[in-house]
């Protein structure tokens, strides 16, 4: 028998053995080590694109695990950077999705207004999956729409292809 | 026998008849056990569309009475949940309808700012009346606009045709 | 070989593996199932003792799972209810530990004004243990304080003795 | 050679020998760098002492600089230890010296209602200076009183002894 085929089976086992469980879901939060790694790749890349961010991680509760500013990145940025990666969480979708939703006419119209300001609905916000479930969400603020946009997603790429593998 | 004497007797009979049928005490408020009914009747049917929901229910003065989460719901569904059977009830009206007003060119357009974020304008929220005055309202949120409007139908017939007979 | 200690041999394997693996912290969240036998645990408690309580269960981020109001409970005890449980989890201690440290020429005095008003400093509030993590919070809130200290352990020690078995 | 040029160069190779500094850019803010190193020399103070923190590090404007949150440590902790680095430089003192100032009978009893509730008056909190002005703030939370007020302390001291050399 192969290690890998032993480790399919107890992965199975185990998966199984905790949803029979009554009274608790499986889940898990990302780590500080992860979210450190996320925000210094996200902001490797944004030092290449000659702009400033701010990145926060939240783990898969929408609680905060680190938020960094680069020097000279907009003050407000702080709270749309929280607000995406807890938006992403909340809501289970990337930001410029939602983003779309929540225009006039779209079906989420008016969502920015129902949560208390939590609610974040421009692009730059990623959330982060491990085996299926949400454990975390990635938000970054700090440059355009599609900078923001595409420095999310280099991060939820360094989580999916380094940090997950 | 006195004229007091029998519209004393009457009054504690109806009091009590009242007391013994579910759903509503007298003061005009839908019970703890009616809300759980009608939320248990919405998550079958969300069951059923393979989706998770949050539902919510308050009384007729717009306070929550119960608000539960399926395992694995979205996190912001709790407070539009919660606004959506709020806005039931403080506007009289299904949340579906307001949407219809509230958006842009509409009478409404704005009100989801005129209460504190508590008024929500997305369909999935439904007055529950009982003889012709509201004594709840139940806000569902988790799905689609169109599995959300459906569920929150599901919970109002629910409470019509079994809770209110 | 018994299937307990096959199951026994996985769990410590998975546990071990999970630590393990980089990223995530092993976690778990409270079900909906499990937090509505608690309350309906409390509500009985509730009722022998004669008062009306409202009952709050958090999941271990400090997200709300079921609240749920008693017929008559005082209005402002949703919020109370919803605190006691959110400050359980956030602080990892039962509330009535806190009131002593928050009371004035206490190591936390102050700390109600800290988190936003979140931050609950009554007797009444149970963090909710499985294997030694924090998987939820218990709220409970409509009585004297000697009575919501005391249905806040009737619901913990019902998760205790009966849920995690 | 014309004085303007002169002024120019000399202009020139101050900026780039503050720029070479680690810890302060010009205009008096902490840099991330800076933050992170602090946050790193807090935490391995942490986990020598076994417990887990919530560091924060503001600028001289009382904005979050950084903000990393050990895992397994209270979800509280974060608005806790961002409001002592912000109280430590918005009133120019350690948290711990505001302490004694607004407990009953202290001068500033009552000041933690006074600004939306950025006060915090737990020790935990250092100012940190560069040449005599505030460039930024610490906050540490997670353990004792005594825990977070001897942490920040290490963090203040990283600070002077290492990165301001």
């Amino acid at each position: 028998m192969h290690n890998a085929d032993v480790d399919k089976i107890v992965r199975g086992a185990v998966k199984q053995a905790l949803a029979e469980k009554s009274g608790v879901v499986p889940g898990a939060n990302i780590t500080l080590k992860a979210a450190r790694a996320i925000i210094a790749a996200v902001f490797e890349a944004a030092e290449q694109m000659h702009m400033c961010a701010i990145a926060a991680v939240t783990d898969g509760g929408g609680n905060p695990v680190a938020v960094m500013r680069m020097d000279d990145a907009y003050l407000a940025s702080y709270d749309i950077a929280l607000g995406k990666a807890y938006t992403s969480v909340a809501l289970k979708m990337p930001t410029k999705t939602l983003a779309k939703l929540a225009a006039p006419g779209g079906e989420l119209y008016g969502i920015q207004h129902t949560n208390d300001g939590k609610i974040v609905i421009f692009g730059g916000g990623e959330p982060l999956y491990r085996d299926g479930k949400i454990v975390g969400g990635l938000g970054v603020s700090g440059g355009t729409l599609a900078q923001d946009t595409a420095l999310a997603q280099v991060g939820k790429k360094y989580w999916e292809d380094i940090l997950c593998r």
